[in-house]
């Protein structure tokens, strides 16, 4: 019976826990990881209890102290947990107990975990979501970067992974950072909703005690306290946001790996990852592969398997705190390093890549790619739009039978697809000339490219 | 042959498309939902055209008069729908030039169905969003009507659906109301990002024709254009945000239906649903089920499953447009539905459900529910608050063995567990002075979640 | 009070069903469909109830007709379905009854829609899979077809997208087989669970009257009957693993969509589909999309999502039947029919591709391919393989500088990375003989493929 | 330069791998669990090498010694893994080149990581197969010896959460018995699938030199080798079947868990954890929580969300081993964990549950739940089952308005409501007669629940 009373929950119990659920309950393995947030919160809220009169001056002070002594421990690895103290709270509350004696039995007054563990989540994920934005706008830059040294790089456009229209280089760097400037707008957003402190809910109700959320939430820097304590020990969705979050960016990051990986082939041949960014195989030597970007996109899956985990465990809960909700965390810490790591590694290979821009160029000026200047050349003309359409499918269809290219067909033949083609059809038959003519806003002429990289 | 020519793209083709691909890719049975938005678009479109002057006032006059016949005869019915159209925009160009000639041939200037189609999605959805905060405001309304006359009705509250504290139901109303807010906040949130012009990006690479972008943004009312034309056709990260705050909001109502079935078993028996709200079994003749909140709690998987679908949908795909776009419609659509219903009908429901006030106040009597209260008692007289735990911990063990209730306990037996028992403990034994003493903020006494209503 | 009285159920209601409540828990706009199973288990139930006394011959007799009567009027399109008959088995029910009056009444003895929907999902669903395994046969024909067909064509072998080994293009095909082999084994395990009769579990306790449940199956073709009454109609498991081997296949169909989608860029160029399996731009004239294998892809997503909302459905649900199960009927059918459609128009699109088959050889020879035969030649002259890899990585680097291929080396300079290069160390360096040389099971030696063909 | 040439495949490198690159695409800190496989994998392959000529027998022995040699220091703690090292294949094959020198560069001789990690995962996830096939069958041992326990147990029975039709708690778990029963089938198919010999099938192509698969099997217990190697290396469908199956099971423990912790609410009061089996809460000294089912329900999301993370990995990714595969193993082994942690323990926790009989027994004769009873009885008497329903539900309406239950009418009420009302209606008014009377195969009858028993 004697292990029975190390439980602090223990009084109206009549038998230890058994140890096999002792182990399968256990968060401490992973919620170690909140150490830091966990006597940050706890330091503002024995500074609180103070303020109000529940400890005196020198209890706060022994706890403050034990409290810092604990924190240099962990960060020391000196510190011991163990699977019996089930989490992080319980593991720092006994242990303070046990350091600094009876007053440490006092700091969980006027708190519940359920308050004490949203405070962690928030802190924890407050703190890296500022990580994950630095990470971004890190990433960003080396898109902007890149974008400015490709502003006179013709490649060919894609739809279908069909050749469609040739655009710039740059314009497809400044197509994705378009894609992260929105999730930076989302994170920023989501931040918002984290900002919010919870402590003072206690387990449901609140608390009878005179207890200061704001003194509290002033301490530890949040603009606001939460307004529903139900709510407030009920609530994830600031994890599952983030996850989500989380989730586009790494399908964005997918489509830019699938690019990546796509124009490292042989067949494509677009570019080159450095030596120092691919691997080799353990059976053929000749092998160089772009693992990282393979890598990458397949840990979008993990990530929306989080997503999906997390809105399946609070599907159909019933109010308020239930212990379901434990399993936030693995989740959400997991989403955390793959994003980082991800965010991190894609940003340093994109500038250990050698783009083959010749062989862009020269693919960008196959294909009848511009076909669609053709159009345009006639509508100018005063042909309806369809008709230019149907006239220049077959100027193709002809040049398809006749094994020929726009550039190889005289204007005679042009014209006996239509009389309003006039010797001036030549000067639009180059990529760059196509490129150079989609002046619209958001179109890919060197002008509008950089007047996106401007803003 | 004759067949074949009918594509509007088939130029350069020799053979008509098979007609189990035109079966098996055709949208024009789902996107038909999308005619008033195309409609919107292409006058939108023409007037620009005009001004640009690469139509006249008369070609744009024929233009936008066909199509607001078109408009109308599809809202009489008497449009035909064929699968050989493809899509919205074929069927309505063809109807156009069948109608108004060769001018309706013009109408596709300078446009792709890569952009158009993204204006069409924009345009709907800018209106569903609409629609659907009008519903959230509406069942917000609901619960903050109950909560304003729910104030004086005292229920147990639960933490792992086990008693907890006692709480006023209005407090109950304001958690999820609280939920709901932030859900208004996201969607209002995502709302920005889905109100962008995107016309004008064409294919991908935008124009070479003197589009004015702007213009057409005024005209249909968008604060912005579209920044990167390559982004703009590759993006749908609008459709997936509104189905991922759909899924929170779904999962909010999950927990609002769970609790509504539990609540109205007759174990529970603290809500009774109206007749007209139920429907019976077709072989038991006493039963009369929830079937509403039921069917909203499963409903939740339906939307979750559509963000699954377009997360793996985007997952990996190339830049920029590739036809597996056109899987998001149907899982929009289809989720737009299902939200707007979930909302209403929940918000209905709550105003014919019957509280049984004196049960819920009964229970919230039972259960040692009180037990904090009597731990604070002692943390405010100087216990130590973890030993304050353990010592009413001993107290509930002692009762269950007694069978007795904390009421029964003469003062003698309290002081027994400890001396700081005093006579006043009698007062704080009612759950109604339990909730009255929670005055932190957010706390569940009268005045704080009067404060709540108020905000 | 007249129209509530037409819920057969409501004997126990005082208000009839809000209109609202009936819109949104009606099935019947789906449900519909399996009108043929519920009439056709509707019938053997009379036939049992007859044998068992509970119907006299004529009652049953005329019940058979009133029912049969019903289907024909069904499918020739005069019968009416109204949202106020909530699903399939009232609105038959309500429909007989009017038609042979009385006696219609008789007909739900012993039964409960609970155990009625799960014989109606049952019999559907075994047809269905029935279907389905035909086409996955026919489709498993095409791929060997092609396999034979394609007995002598090298193509490169791809891991990371990147050239590794020659292969036979029939061994691609086979390697698809094999798949698909697995999914047709997984379709059959299924079906035997779907292949149990669940008439007879009642409302969820069997029932008190005297029914001979195995004679049902009998006259249903079911070998057997399920075997507790709360399970049957608690269990929708059937479903689930359905739509999971269909997440399968389309997974197998979205790695093959994305083989056809690369093999067709310009850049690859190793297959051409033929026109009329192909769609082209409404802006570009020069386009030919691959659009089939690309909303085969993208309806994998859409298959996923199915499966991912059924599993959330069931997550956590009470026993025994909630109404939330009333989610799994549209999902199936959807699945149904996309599985069906897209098994079939991928079968169809391979006969249409044209395969660049010198393209491919051509391509075969490049990149180094046979570096694994080099290290091969020197395991079977004695060089420890690990040693052998290295060697021949530094003939690739050395090449690689060179700007030459395997044969532009002479003999010398193979001779100065190791001694025991020989002069019959060219006979190694095509794709063919790679092909011919991998012996191994299973290998893609043109004997070992058609021994897989054999099988 | 040193550090690169550590890298096995790095001959053709001209650079060493990046740090952070070795760092993401490291996967040797979770697939070190593999390394028991590994090495049984290797000795098979080297006893093969020798048997083919291609070692001789003191290079077999001194390599199956060195091996052993790493399993006995991997086991005791005393071997170092890097980071460096990769993976667990060129962790063991480094140090067995350090142990025994140059001819433990022999091993990797006609093998690739590729059909390597095949072969470790398939004998791994055999092996754990078994252990929750093991795992499953005690788990229904516990429900088989409960249901045999409780055989004379009644309990209400529920549809909606509302009270139904009395069963015996005997019939209840018997049908998690039958849900379990269909998961173990489920294992034990896909155990077939897993239980397949790849190794052969080298990076994709089959090998070159002489291997036996068949002797390699045969060393290894496989009954078959696999078929196609471009498949082999190439699938995962093992891992996602065994994914799927263990989110069945999950599922089906959720909604069990689900019933205990809505029965063991002081509401409904059916059932209590013993103390050693519950936890306490930080704040509320009363509170007993059921964690244990909470938790199982919870993780419910966490196996789902691996699925749905290997789905999306797989869908899309072109022939044939792709690196996004690696990311198999951390959601493989989590699965596991998770799947066999939970089976134990609510395995053991059902064995420490106390039901309140009395209490349940009560509640089964209360709410009409023998309504249907009295519609029997009516039919049995001819009168046409849908009147009988009505005139039943007529009758609860008026004991509802009366406030009285079925057994306080007097034989002259009930005949008021139809006159085939005799006075042997009162022998079928209690649960216990209801249970009793329903003797279809697969109802709750004792004589039907022991049959099911005795199957």
């Amino acid at each position: 019976m004697a292990s029975k009373s190390e439980k602090p929950w223990a009084g109206r119990f009549r038998q230890a826990t058994n140890p096999e659920v002792e182990k399968f309950t256990a968060s401490i393995h992973f919620d170690c990881r909140l150490y830091r947030h966990d006597i940050e919160g706890s330091i503002a809220h024995a500074r609180m209890l103070r303020r109000q009169g529940l400890l005196s001056k020198e209890e706060m002070e022994a706890i403050v102290k034990g409290l810092q002594k604990i924190r240099a421990e962990i960060e020391a690895g000196t510190f011991e947990f163990r699977l019996e103290d089930e989490d992080i709270h319980m593991a720092i509350e006994k242990a303070l107990i046990a350091k600094i004696g009876k007053v440490g039995a006092k700091l969980h007054t006027g708190r519940s975990r359920n308050d004490q563990i949203a405070l962690d989540m928030r802190l924890y994920l407050r703190e890296e979501i500022e990580k994950t934005r630095d990470l971004l706008l890190a990433f960003r830059s080396t898109l902007k970067h890149l974008a400015q040294r490709e502003m006179d790089t013709i490649i060919p456009g894609y739809t279908h992974l069909q050749k469609a229209q040739p655009v710039l280089l740059a314009h497809f760097f400044l197509a994705y950072d378009a894609m992260f400037a929105r999730d930076e707008e989302r994170l920023r957003e989501a931040y918002q909703r984290v900002n919010v402190m919870p402590l003072g809910a206690g387990a449901l109700a609140g608390s009878g005690l005179p207890l200061d959320r704001e003194y509290v939430a002033k301490l530890l820097n949040f603009p606001r306290v939460s307004e529903n304590s139900m709510d407030t020990v009920a609530d994830r969705d600031f994890v599952v946001e983030f996850i989500f979050v989380a989730s586009l960016i790494m399908m964005h990051l997918s489509r830019l790996s699938e690019d990546l990986i796509i124009w490292s082939t042989s067949e494509f041949d677009y570019l080159r990852i450095e030596d120092s960014f691919a691997t080799g195989s353990s059976l053929m030597p000749q092998k160089k592969n772009p693992d990282v970007a393979e890598l990458v996109r397949g840990k979008t899956g993990r990530v929306y398997g989080h997503l999906m985990a997390i809105l399946t465990v609070l599907k159909g809960l019933p109010m308020t705190y239930n212990r379901d909700l434990q399993e936030d965390k693995e989740a959400l810490f997991d989403v955390v390093d793959t994003l980082k790591a991800s965010l991190s590694i894609v940003s340093t290979l994109l500038k250990h890549v050698d783009f083959n821009r010749e062989r862009m160029e020269e693919e960008a000026n196959k294909g009848f790619i511009t076909a669609t200047d053709l159009v345009e050349y006639l509508v100018i003309k005063g042909v309806p739009f369809r008709d230019a359409h149907e006239i220049v499918g077959k100027v193709v269809a002809y040049c398809l039978e006749k094994e020929k290219t726009f550039s190889d067909l005289t204007l005679r033949e042009f014209k006996k697809f239509h009389p309003s083609f006039g010797p001036d059809v030549r000067e639009i038959l180059s990529a760059r000339e196509s490129v150079r003519r989609k002046k619209t806003i958001g179109g890919t002429s060197p002008e509008r490219v950089k007047e996106q990289l401007r803003k």
